[in-house]
């Protein structure tokens, strides 16, 4: 069987790039070049599958989605750069500082003291890179 | 160094039962004293640090906060129990039936497939639960 | 943004379902239909991106991607249901019985005993159900 | 290469399964005749490596290992069958029911409640099963 | 409902702070600082939870206790900050370096080699910078 | 009970050595002198375990294992230090680039993005230094 054919000009990658761009603002061209220049099916993959297939359903707004995502990466304890670009999404989806903190608090509950402090201490980075960038965050033009 | 003194008629105590009971409902008294009869130290510790010190908090709305660590036990694997004890306080709290399968599905990214799985079926069968219960989830009133 | 259309006639979907059958076999349909009783698109993603993206490349042989999800599912400890499928999968896509309880074994030295010894033993009750279902596991036909 | 020969009359073998008799008690034969029906590979390095070469060193007593061990399959969150043989195996090697809670209580701090009250649950089961087989459980002599 | 109102100067509190300091010595007041600057309800739950619930209860000597969460932290691979402060506290608590890398070691059959690995190399770093602090760890004055 | 007596210069532990040099290269001897600076134990068991005991079984080839443990390292996400080793011993056993970048890009279906993202920035990294070095890799003598 031969290996499936991948348009990036399709309704499809189109889709997940725009919405990449909405919630990682403009490092998500970069973030899909680095990858794909080791693998663009990898890439391919990233951009259509959580983006174009499962951030654009209605059923949740962005800024729920995001804290949910910011809550399971802190419970994996491991995956801090990804992390880092989904606290950068909360915010830009409209989420307070107070409510991305107050998530990584909740979780010291399910996950314990070291993964929740892992994420806190990477929230604050996060913050102070955001107030040395002097970019104020403002939720996504609808 | 002596050992705390608890009481369960103290101000934090009560505060985190009565957090308990809009989340858990019924089952919640039950949960706690199987929990207490093995070791009263888990129980309290159970009671008043997650319920009475971050729930309570108002930062975050309940369905919010619930949506959060259903993704949150999705992603760790192994949570089945407490996470069908989630999804029933998500329902609770607010979220439909369609919500909480779609925290699920969105973790798919970030947790893969065996892990989003595991916790698709477990609501599937809570959803199945409910319904043979015959008691409509009502949101708590406020 | 309006919710992406599936169109389970595409050749990206049959592709997936061609190639989850040649994996799990005759238990692949009630598979998915399972999932898709209570979320259709759980149950697209499921279908077009691991089995119709991912697996369906020739840079590997079928026995070795089997061999890599045996490894993977063990090291996870808790991934018991998806580990079930895989093993079978293994087992129709060429690889031994032995070279399986071989990956498991070598896991050991990634997991340590009690994931590894989880994955060991649910090897051998799949093992026992095929010897009771008296199926010979044969590689598919190319 | 050859495979490795395995001498199960070996002063290394021997060793081994003393070590794990001491801790696992009558169980331990049938619990490594199972492993080995499916891989004498396993079952080799199940008993040689950690029962011969990290238990019986004298840097630490049995106790503290076995606590230690409980933390660790706590924390885990599924490695249950093995935390079972463990809680067993400490209160063999003398600590009380009452220190086994307590170390599962403490792991709260470190890997949330889900996790710790899966092993709680565990423990109050093992006792339950304990005080139903009228086994006193005592240090073993030395 | 109200948020709980924190009160440092109670008796939970400093007995808390009383308990950090005796585990984590001269920095337990700057560790606790830096995340009260970003969370005071982290801060909060981080004091009066696992060092003034937990960690004073008399059941468990201080050493077993450490030992205990050095095995918990080297399983979970990813807690490599906290494990550093708790290798520092299982010294000043009166366990030998020997004893840690003892557990470490023991951990190799519960975690595998990767986790393990990272414990070792972060456990000699530690004792690298203390041979360069020239500080003898010695255990606390009861 | 003594603890066990190791001997450097026996068959177990020179076939380790011999196979530990086989997969990782120049780098095997330095590898194991720093563990064994810290632990004799841990390189001791380190050498004789997975390498002598697991590696040089016949059952499967070692290019088949190495990207087994690709994968395996892959899910766990945290071991990078560990995957760095195996991405280069698996492209000294065989193994193309393409070939570990795909083993890679499957994990996405069992780990999710964020753990296989970090292996596949991991990946990119140890290529690059590969083509710093102008050494090109390549399989052993048999």
């Amino acid at each position: 069987m031969s290996t499936p054919v991948h348009d990036e000009n399709s309704e499809l990658y189109q889709r997940g790039m725009e919405e990449i761009c909405k919630q990682l603002g403009p490092m998500a061209d970069a973030y899909i070049q680095n990858i794909k220049s080791l693998s663009p099916e990898f890439a391919w993959v990233n951009v259509t599958f959580p983006f174009a297939e499962l951030y654009t359903r209605n059923v949740l707004d962005l800024k729920t989605r995001e804290l949910c995502t910011v809550a399971a990466l802190t419970v994996q304890g491991f995956s801090i750069p990804e992390l880092k670009l989904h606290i950068r999404a909360a915010l830009r989806c409209g989420a307070s500082r107070e409510e991305v903190v107050e998530v990584i608090t909740q979780m010291i509950a399910y996950c314990g003291f070291p993964a929740a402090t892992n994420a806190l201490l990477t929230a604050k980075s996060i913050f102070e890179d955001l107030d040395g960038e002097g970019t104020p965050q403002k939720p996504p033009a609808k």
